[in-house]
């Protein structure tokens, strides 16, 4: 048995007397200015290419967010976005979506690569400065037009700084569609603010959407209920899915506002046919009802994020892998145009 | 069933006619050079903060590659570098090291992070830039005194690039001492130079090593002898192993060179003790054999790698990853002072 | 390859000519009123506490039966109990049921513990005995008023002494819901009239229950479904399942009775949603068609039990733990007003 | 890492110089005659069998096909004829089908074992005369009056020879029922005209089947979808099974033909009901979807298979091929009269 | 995501204002006093029994002790007593030890059941209380002569009370060997006196212990040197076990005092042999290491335990069920005479 | 639960009136007589190849018995052939063994498939008539100078048909060489002679092994030393393998009979090397120690086996197939010349 958890290099070391405060500040600033850089280029080239294969509209693009600490129970989610490009590219399927999109067109899909969350983590970045990162990550994605944001998470928390980023580029709130078993609107969970638990109490607060409603729910406390209440959460329990389907499979959404946000926690599925998930709440949606939702749904989406999947829980072959990634799929075809 | 693999982002589409090629190549230019500084950036921070801090004449940094495709068979290691690192810093152990190393004192061990091999390839990079890029990264951990690098494979094509750098670094040979079930010296595979079948004839050709020690070997094909006796290999077969152990556990490598590089293949163990491996090959050594040669080792261990662990063959509980992460602890600490 | 099966404790020694028959008997009757003296402190002790926080009419107290012996095929039920608490008290989700009752309350769920299965057996206690005691233990938590009992599995047998127990408590008759795959309802199956496959046979035959549904059927015999008609059971097949849904879920049970008793076998749902039981018959019920049974039903539930989860067959993240211990905690929710 | 794939047996040698070609030749012929002689004994003997039971009208036997090398990802479906038999007549379940027959019953259920592919191709037989050896096979089955093929892949490329022999022993077309993610109709998949992507092309072109209907696609290119107008299908993809499922359920087939074909590829379901497959395929049938369409079509069976079931794919408990299992016993339910 | 982490029946409600407290310590005295009851009563019947077989000198008793709260890690070795029992006496080997000892003779082997552990919690019993509980339950045992106890962890906080009960009883102190990969030696684990990682320490500051020799050892600090310094530990490190095989597989221990305890951590072993413990730590024993220690100790063992077995991190076949499960064995084969 | 266990085709039919017995038997002769008659052109097909190619005094060539029903415990060394042979030509390793043979030279490595154990025995053929069919088939084998068999189990209980059939073709008795955890020596194991734990028992009754060596052995009761002593069996236990090491290695066997047989039980390995086997018995060889005694072995080895891998037990990944695979080929190597 033993003794004390290891520490990752800097992360502790602010308290240490013989270095110097602003060395470290200073390199902080260095290293977060080039990791900034990096994702301008990325963005740019991508952008550049699909501007010049032209007729592109809307395009998605995926950037992953490999953040998993603020998740209350496990961090797998860190390790989730190279295994779903992964499963995206897998030789066991094709690059045609169901609808009949072409994946391998460039003006379908690109992507930007990862936000280096865990190597800002390492060089003492804070929580705050990590969720600023993340937003203006996003933000210069969708400097490049027609490139739009699909985010690979990454646990919940992220879509926070996501959410907020999409918002303030557009100048304006957007309609939130959420699919999920939890509603993650805790005013603060365990102390975190930027908990996975409460990032739709920070979105909501901030005024970044306007409609924001919640399929899948069926683990959700009093606090949650109250909460929703509050900020006029339209929540779709899975109690009452059998009536609500009809309503959810026919939406139209984002009239109005700047645009559709979907943000797809990959535990909205029951664990039957997602198990690579922190938390499992059985009792979920059936991937064909999530596409369902998501095939009939009216809407100008302008940003997405899949998140929560945790490849430290998947089974050996990798199937909520494959999940993950038919949704980023489907998402991209609902995305691009 | 299916139809045509996917392909990912530009890496197939110079033969577009409407792109402009100079378009791409302006813009993979600016992503690498960004990606270099980055690396660059946080190196520099990692360095700043040890020579701070006082005391160190060598310092292990980690280097993550995660690079899988010029493996034969499996791509599964280009996904181990976080999965060593979360190893390493594992609740489920202590941070002091078997001789009484502590990890968490910075002048012992950094980090700098991952080349980000993924989105390079994904920008259209070739394997030759590729190779380049993997080089002038380790080159920058280098630059920082007293910094040294630890590198995270990634496949065991890798140490190619790695030992070069390291070798042209220091302005001359060095002594390797290679832990593997296989010779990895051939001319070419399925004609692939940069293949991990191949990386030690590319180290022998260039000179940059004076002494190969091969040792775990098991699995040699006529032409992998040919080759060895070729370069004046000294290979350690397997079969004679209990007759070997007495030297090999009292090695002294590096008089009169620029020191010693140490490439462990997690497959010189024997799968017992590391299943997560792309090649299960049974006969290998034991875990305390290893550590022995290591413990017992006269060297100046000027940098290491740590290679072909493949976190989709790992048991669910990720005895292959604690594996990885001990033998990199022990390396750290081998290389420190 | 081995030779002959160890055989456990004194269970096989009645026959040692060199121990006096009465010395074991004596031995065998302090146990077994210990073993119930211990059940009888803990339901007294959480009685106790439960009428002095005061305002509960009825409250579930979970009455865990490691019983394994009496199936045909595996025997790791008898493993459940503690699995199955650990699921619900897991960090993974919250204190809530899905219609919002605290499971913290104690008002609303208590714990009297296991009865000793396997050192009463290894006492040499045998089946007949063994079920008395079962049925012994039941009624001492039906005792404590307010107190419910909620039987945690255990192989399918021990619902025969637990509805016993129930109606003999009681005072007549209960209605029973029924979710299994199997009618479990055989005369006697290969020889033993307490197997898994007989116990609503026995509990017809003693006039234990008046109506008996039984939901989710399909794996069924001839003798199946004559024995179903002889006992006038309303058998309600998969096949016919999505005709009869709209009654299964809304119904009506316990009128004229002293009350219903809810028995779920993990093994009604599909594998996919339960993959951890001895018998995987596909084809069964969604995670939710069984929410949606019991939240819909009208009863005054005053016992049930889950049973047949079998921990050795379950995924590594123990799925089917967690689908079993939701299963317990909307069963609470049900029972304790 | 490694050097050369091994080459099995004389598979490669005919440019061996020092090897007669018609040593080889005459040697094959004989294996490929004794392997059909084989068969028509086994076969013979379960015809003889069922005769002298009398009152059987038709009757399924088993005939395995462990074929797999002409899948494009994986190979393991050439291990499943062995696995789904233990299935079949595992422990865990009785022997009697949902609607009542009884498969231990010899006029209901017998086998003829495996056609020997691997030994086949060991000696050198090419798929040329695999095909044509297969399609014998299912004919010497056949020739024994009342049995009918009820065939286990290997993978899809099996149900080209069989439906084949199927319509040429009955002398015309059948109606073909096709249950699976993909339509398996490309014209000619990675070069192979013997592809399991290409084999419902191959029947269509033959002649074989009149009507073809494809139930369960989700995975489908431009070109399936436009061979499937060339052939006439009638494809049915899972984006509209809501509105398809009434027709779906009901169908009536083979009228004005020589009978009725049914191929299921375990695929159809989604990976949450048979996760033991090498296309992972999200969105599919749920296993009691696919027995409601079997239940209640209205056809005469005349052969059927079941393919692509993955054995190294499978969950350790072997949950898919008791899906497999189930559908075997379930198509010789409705085979047999 | 989630909210507040349930919490388990009455062990939080001291602080409720409407239940009486002593009515709450009412009720927990009789449930102790059942507890205590239960044990006592099944180790007089069984010291009955061997006492009537006869010609026992010393006859070994397992006691269960499933407590795993103390890990600093994971908890799953509360669920190890149950599966060591079923490995024990698993059909795929036979009763006899490797040396000949029959173990379905009860003088050899008996079994006096598990100390309440996971009930006595939920009676709000806190581990002060529990700690004396599990003393007392060795001493019940003890108190049968000729019975000596083998208990079944269990983390290893359990060996400090069962080496304090065993010293009292006997009188005096006792040797220990310790075989583990940590030393157990910390003065407080994080602010917990009981932890498993601080249980020599309390051991060796009680005066149980005189000589204390730790195998084994591959993970410890400075803190853990200085304390085996402080109390004369001989602490045998994996570093130079080549070096200290002879003499630890020729020891002679327990001369001068009451007799020798031996404690044996399953991960002592090399996760390869044992992968189902909670703290991987490479570099370990081999099986056969541990049993030439054990097979050519002189001593007499006056008690033992095997602690620390996970069987939640165990492969699926339970492999390491089965090495815990052969230790015991072995362990009874060295008590017994 | 469920009913009553299927039964598989004919095989209990015999009592059934209405069949007439002769049917059945001259059916099963003409099942038997083809089985052969392929076996034997399989086997001639391969012997005229090697012949061709000429140079081989001695050229192993496998022959698969997939037979599992003599175990006492587990089937699952029925499936086990074809995963060996995918093993030994898995893309993973080379075809060149550790002293330099290469398999894919046909005169060191042919193969002449499967005896068809699963079909005859559906065809009601019994153990007596199945065991001499399976020496025929080895027969068959040797008739084609210079093959030599190289038998895949199955179960151990082939071993005694295959030795039978090697001694009175070769015409006098053999030494043998067994490797096994067990003796395999019981007079009649569960009453049946054929038992795959008294296969040695009839080998030695047969007088068709001079000396017979067991190495490895670790579970033996004191019926099997008994037995040991009677046939005079060299027992070398592992208990005192250390001390026996050196003899072991450096063997000289078959002076003065007809060659040397060499029997390797996969579970003479440790579990922790070789984990898919039926019966884990902890404490065994390393795949090392296994090796140096077959490279250091001096012997004409005329035929041999490795038996008793059970696919249904291995890693996900297949690590005991590769290890059985890696014996197969090191002992073509022994074989060949």
């Amino acid at each position: 048995m033993m003794i004390k958890a290891g520490r990752r290099g800097i992360h502790y070391l602010h308290t240490l007397n013989n270095v110097p405060k602003n060395l470290i500040e200073k390199g902080q600033s260095r290293v977060v200015e080039a990791s900034l850089t990096l994702i301008r280029e990325r963005a740019k080239l991508k952008g550049e290419l699909v501007r010049a294969l032209g007729g592109a509209k809307a395009s998605s693009s995926l950037l992953g967010v490999p953040l998993g600490h603020n998740s209350s129970f496990l961090q797998g989610p860190a390790f989730a976005p190279p295994r779903i490009r992964e499963a995206i590219w897998c030789g066991s399927t094709n690059a045609t979506t169901e609808e009949g999109k072409e994946l391998d067109d460039p003006r379908v899909l690109t992507d930007v690569g990862d936000v280096p969350v865990q190597e800002l983590r390492d060089c003492g970045i804070d929580d705050d400065r990590l969720m600023n990162i993340i937003s203006e990550s996003v933000k210069l994605v969708m400097e490049e037009d027609p490139l739009r944001p699909l985010v690979l998470g990454g646990d919940h928390s992220i879509s926070y700084p996501v959410v907020r980023a999409v918002s303030e580029k557009l100048g304006g709130p957007v309609d939130v569609l959420h699919l999920d078993a939890h509603p993650d609107i805790y005013g603060c969970f365990e102390g975190n603010k930027y908990s996975h638990a409460s990032s739709f109490a920070r979105i909501m607060e901030g005024g970044y959407a306007r409609r924001l409603l919640q399929v899948g729910i069926r683990s959700i406390t009093s606090e949650g209920r109250e909460q929703g209440k509050r900020f006029g959460v339209e929540q779709y329990e899975m109690r009452t899915f059998s009536k609500d389907r009809h309503f959810l499979e026919n939406l139209k959404l984002g009239e109005g506002v700047k645009g559709v946000y979907i943000s797809i926690d990959v535990d909205c599925l029951d664990p039957a046919f997602a198990p690579g998930v922190s938390h499992i709440e059985p009792g979920g949606l059936s991937f064909r009802d999530v596409l369902n939702i998501l095939h009939n749904l009216q809407a100008d989406v302008v940003a997405a994020d899949v998140v929560e999947f945790n490849p430290q829980r998947d089974t050996v072959d990798g199937m909520t892998a494959m999940v993950a990634a038919k949704l980023v799929r489907e998402l991209t075809a609902k995305i691009s145009k």
